[in-house]
């Protein structure tokens, strides 16, 4: 069996897809680094080791996984959803430690496109590891990676527009009504993806009209003790008592309503995952800019016929103008649908 | 093996649904006779006859099965979706056709809501045959037998209505373009939707719009023989050259927009099914007077921001007067996602 061949073993697979879901329990706790997960296999193919990024300044998810595995990990395989980094940053490289500890072979999925620390494989190589990328590629970078991919080609944070609406894509009835459009099955969900994300954008209006908190809480309703960023974008006065503006997070108040005017500033400071909860202007302004990455849609089993539409102009105004997009992923989240859609590449 | 264990036995499930599937064959062909399926099976348990329902004036699914089976339906099996009728209207009654045809046990899925035709259970039992009901009964009640049930129960014609919209649940651009918001996959489902019903209804405001023609065609684009009935509602002038009017197929006009005045006359002429495609006004007024018992809506993965709303003012003033549904099925139709979703039975 050859290299190539055997890293794509079902052994070799399944520690893949546990790597991935390693990396996806550690997703908005490791900006601006990637969450990324590693499994130490021995000689046998035995699980000896795993480990996912620290948060910032702690160790990469290779350094913990080797530590996990100890002895054991010497002519073992590393099997890691990122191209371990050949720079050393706050941590040393992970390529160092990995040949130190006698692994014998690497397999990951996403080549690094970071400049400054990729090379991991070809170091490596060079000093006799065997190494195979690109395993379940596809997969691994529509996964937790993927804002952190998008951070690192664009400079600019990854964007979800998260949204719950009727299915005739109402997110609110006339009288402004909007608790809860959708099932809590759907709230809980969302949740998650607002626990994943670095920071929580909303427009002024949205703050207004709703008065949200935008934490992140556990199953008895407070708060956790990892918050995302909270970031209101806008001109409007907001009070001062609104809840955004408690201290159960830190509060961030963007002007305006140009979308990169609000994500350069982010980006600085190391956000690399942004969900916009906001209202159908902000969304429509995102839009029109090409700033939406990512669609999380929970539609509702209800028809309304009129109320505050989920999306607001985004500069369409024939049908062939429209922003297409691809379904992903369509899955019923209790008694919704929830439909995941990624801006089409032509 | 009890008669009731055996009617769920993997010959009769299997027989059952196949029975359910030359049902949805002829659904569009019967009214206002109910598209119902039959299977004989010989004494070993083989299919030996298929059929379905003829054209009004014509056979019984029953009796065309028998005919087919011939003299190996002797002390064989009949499994039917519709309770067999009792009742000898244009066509003799089905219970005394599978008596005489030797028939030792009857299966079927639906009990007849129809007192005229109801009791056919009944008489075969009488006359010593073996019958189990019920069998595959919520399967088989919301397949091909849907309209009819619903138009027997209440006197109405079963209104399904059918959208394509923008994920944002829009049905046009701002500028009116509306061709094609959905993929050529939903336009020949939806095609297909049409070709089953007995009558497609649009309001004067889609004819002076889109000028469609409303007609079954195939796949060169030539219209079928059997053309669904249109119908146009509303008291707006329609040019006599408009397509709708040509003589490809029956139309009917039917002033104003009240739903209940469009669907009694429809009811008398023995439409069963209809097929409701107006625009967003038509659609409101008929989810307002609780006329729409299915949407087929075709979601493409497109945003748009602005344009026509496929649903209108619906009577929904607040969230918790929202027109509840149940989504039964979701898939993808080539690109898009083509949602079934019927009233909530709370």
């Amino acid at each position: 069996m050859s290299e190539t061949e055997w890293a794509r073993s079902p052994a070799v697979l399944r520690a893949m897809r546990q790597a991935a879901e390693l990396g996806q329990e550690v997703l908005g706790t490791t900006s601006p680094n990637p969450p990324v997960g590693c499994v130490i296999l021995d000689r046998r193919e035995r699980v000896v080791g795993t480990g996912a990024t620290r948060p910032v300044g702690g160790e990469h998810a290779e350094v913990m996984a080797l530590r996990a595995a100890g002895e054991a990990a010497s002519g073992g395989t590393a099997v890691v959803t990122l191209e371990p980094c050949a720079h050393t940053g706050r941590t040393g490289a992970c390529a160092s430690a990995l040949r130190r500890a006698g692994i014998a072979r690497v397999v990951y999925a996403v080549a690094d496109p970071n400049p400054m620390a990729s090379g991991g494989a070809e170091m490596l190589r060079a000093e006799g590891v065997s190494v195979v990328g690109g395993i379940l590629e596809s997969e691994v970078s529509g996964g937790a990676l993927r804002p952190w991919l998008h951070f690192t080609r664009t400079g600019l944070p990854h964007v979800t527009w998260k949204y719950a609406a009727s299915l005739d894509g109402r997110s609110a009835a006339s009288d402004g009504t909007s608790q809860w459009i959708s099932s809590e099955e759907s709230r809980t969900r969302a949740h998650r993806i607002r626990a994943c994300s670095d920071a929580v954008l909303v427009g002024t209006g949205t703050v207004l009209a709703d008065d949200p908190r935008l934490t992140v809480r556990d199953g008895d309703g407070s708060p956790l003790p990892e918050q995302p960023l909270r970031v209101v974008v806008g001109d409007r006065e907001i009070p001062g008592s609104a809840n955004v503006l408690d201290d159960s997070a830190p509060t961030v108040r963007l002007p305006g309503g140009d979308p990169d005017h609000a994500l350069r500033p982010l980006a600085e400071r190391g956000v690399v995952g942004v969900m916009l909860e906001g209202g159908p202007t902000l969304a429509g302004a995102f839009l029109r800019a090409g700033r939406i990455d990512l669609v999380e849609a929970f539609v509702a089993p209800t028809l309304l016929g009129s109320g505050s539409a989920a999306l607001g102009d985004a500069g369409v105004a024939s049908l062939s103008q429209a922003w297409r997009f691809h379904f992903e992923r369509v899955t019923m989240c209790g008694q919704d649908v929830w439909i995941s859609a990624v801006p089409f590449e032509g």
